[in-house]
């Protein structure tokens, strides 16, 4: 996606060679009409698959996924991070380890969401680890919900999450593919592979 | 606003005198079509203020905040909950106590999103206490921005945020106003008064 990618040359910043700063516009700052275009690539991209629910993690996958479920008119649910285990009823709960933060957080959605009849697009901001989709996708499993697929905006493609993704045989769209970093410089990968 | 007033009624559940669970459109399930709704209302509500940027809260705040700063063209930026104290540089902070976790947050956004040139609309999803709402524009003001207003999806009206609010002079617009709750009742304000 051509507009992200310029995006990310002109605002982001690549502080070393894994990590990218795209919090003017992206995770801290928004840019709405970015947001915007975003949802419809998505929506482009999976129009075909029946989707009937998208499922992301706050909070940086809700601007691009409501952005998404506008274009494809079906809801989001945003699981909730929480650092320590609670015993509530009707949660569907995965753990999700960050190599940034060194710690590991429960996510959760409520049961009442997502069932055995929906088809459900996982949405994130970003891919490296694969932690978090690994996550999401584990919480779509738990409802008995077909995946039709995961949308990253920016995959960090130097890390192993992406082929942890598609291992599973889960379709992965990420609109932005970087190919390496080093401070100051973002390289993206010169084609797009599915 | 009568759709999300309708939305309220068939979807909501007032679960207690005090506490209205919305999980199915608003701060867990997200109806993207309602959200672009609400941020049609609220860019019409402050067209005229000269909103340069919006500033709300993670996570609830982000879905009607990027809807209204797609209308008004503006950027949205989330200012981040945390439990503990941390030391970094260039950040704003503020603390918000809130009384249903009994815990005190502290609220941050880093100092580069908004100066003094700017003119913001504080949004968030709830208002009640009133806390939330104060520390963001405690923020604004240590921005030294000038702030345009609050918009809020729901206000509980018989709890003291609004007064709180307004109190200080700014303008609060809330599309959403409850007169009271019941276990399973919810009764609006008649009429709109700002």
């Amino acid at each position: 996606m051509e507009l992200l990618k310029q995006k990310i040359v002109n605002e982001g910043k690549a502080l070393s060679d894994t990590v990218l700063k795209v919090d003017r516009f992206l995770n801290h700052q928004i840019d709405p009409q970015l947001m915007q275009e975003i949802g419809k690539e998505f929506a482009s991209l999976f129009q075909e698959s029946g989707i009937t629910k998208i499922l992301t993690l706050e909070s940086s996958g809700i601007a691009p996924s409501v952005m998404t479920g506008l274009q494809l008119d079906v809801p989001v649910i945003f699981a909730r991070k929480r650092k320590s285990l609670t015993l509530v009823e009707n949660l569907y709960s995965a753990n999700v380890y960050s190599f940034t933060k060194q710690e590991t957080s429960e996510i959760s959605i409520s049961s009442d969401f997502i069932t055995s009849e929906d088809t459900v697009l996982v949405i994130d901001d970003f891919l490296a680890n694969g932690q978090a989709a690994l996550g999401l996708i584990d919480l779509v499993k738990q409802a008995g919900a077909k995946i039709a697929g995961v949308g990253i905006v920016i995959e960090k493609a130097f890390q192993e999450g992406g082929s942890l993704i598609e291992e599973q045989g889960i379709r992965l769209e990420s609109l932005a593919k970087i190919a390496s970093l080093s401070k100051g410089n973002v390289t993206f990968e010169e084609e797009e592979t599915i």
